[in-house]
């Protein structure tokens, strides 16, 4: 069988140590191309660059055998710009990651980690976002790796269904607690309660910072969050069709004009 | 009955013929508070401004009786620090727009306008994004008001399910053809086909323009893109919940490690 083409993204920023390992693991799966941000692009979500002009240039940072491009542009720019102009033949997996910090619940929406995923399914490419928590820029990857592996070989072997990606969060690793196993899950009811810091500039002028508490008013076992605060990665499939189906039959009776 | 209180924003900006439209009509239907970006910021998708501080200045734009600030930040932004931070209560309706421009199917995910109506949802708000069909500075929005006016009316009344926003694009006013009225519908499978454009700067170095081609997959009659195609204003409710939850059962078979 040739060996599978893989697509590597991020939002952290191309040197940041979460893809710098997802990279030399993808190395032992198939032949890899790394398309990621110049810097950070966290919080970017879906956002598109549509109002300028992107930079994307070839870049060598490590010793491996991988390809990488370093893009001005957000992480789903960073796949369309690898799919669309860069890349010959459409990658047989897109992986993005390892993010340093949580995806799970409602972060899956804020997350350029998860949007290039989405992207990536959205281009038909079966695709997993990876992400530890753990914000630390000497966070350690090693239980993680064992897991990164395992969904990896299951996921180039059975493929995914279409319309959907993986959003795998791992918990962060603590001394004499192991990883229980993973959990097929739920996007847990959680939100961020937001406070923003008001602080006034040398100017006296007034400019705030996005601070917030993250708040889970979901009882459910079958939860992303419940598997991660129980020790177990979660794997959570997402889609990009975002239509409330069940809402529909009763919006007929409300909303229904000439 | 007190006068609902109404939240505006839009992600072409505060100054964009689209939102001063949409406040003008809000206007009539409670006290209007507008936190809308200073610029444009189409195709922000879900972004948030974490790594940077955010500007949100008192402005006025007209003679109307809103209250507006003018915010450096992305759409999503301005509805947190509308609700966390600027406003005392909890407002009863958000809406956003009305966007120059379809949000129709896929659209919905790089959608500044719409990403600031589902945060509106998240936040417990009934919450509405509002597109034209037109890209236009002069646009013609009568047609366009007479729906808002409707769908405004309904959603006051009547409220939303939980978790659930509407995704509302008008038809573009086309001489001789009018609006032939609401349906409710899916959000159509569709997507683009990027290209890019690659161009050499002064210097000789490359660099792309996003560009790319709408293509709709769907031979539905019950989405979004038919009933646009059809002259009827389309209704998609949105839900933030974006679980796969049909893959559940098939990917518990395939991943599931000790």
């Amino acid at each position: 069988m040739k060996r599978p083409l893989i697509l590597v993204t991020n939002d952290d920023g191309i040197s940041a140590p979460g893809i710098r390992n997802l990279i030399r693991i993808m190395n032992d799966f198939g032949d890899v191309f790394v398309v990621a941000p110049d810097g950070p692009q966290s919080g970017m979500g879906h956002a598109i660059t549509i109002e300028a002009t992107i930079r994307c240039d070839k870049i060598i940072i490590d010793q491996g055998p991988q390809i990488e491009y370093s893009c001005s542009g957000t992480p789903v720019d960073c796949v369309k710009l690898a799919v669309n102009q860069l890349l010959s033949r459409k990658p047989d997996l897109c992986v993005s990651g390892i993010n340093h910090g949580s995806n799970s619940s409602i972060n899956v929406i804020y997350s350029g980690t998860m949007s290039a995923a989405v992207e990536g399914a959205l281009e038909g490419i079966p695709s997993i976002g990876f992400s530890l928590l753990d914000f630390s820029h000497n966070a350690d990857f090693t239980e993680a790796e064992k897991y990164i592996r395992k969904i990896t070989k299951s996921v180039l072997k059975d493929g995914m269904d279409s319309g959907v990606c993986l959003n795998v969060n791992i918990p962060k690793v603590i001394k004499g607690k192991t990883i229980k196993g993973t959990k097929v899950c739920r996007q847990a009811n959680a939100n961020w309660e937001e406070e923003f810091e008001e602080r006034k500039d040398p100017k006296g002028r007034t400019y705030y910072w996005l601070t917030g508490k993250f708040v889970n008013y979901d009882k459910g076992t079958d939860t992303d969050e419940w598997a991660l605060s129980n020790h177990y990665v979660s794997v959570v499939p997402v889609q990009f069709d975002v239509t409330a189906h069940h809402s529909i039959s009763k919006l007929n009776k409300i909303i229904s004009y000439e």
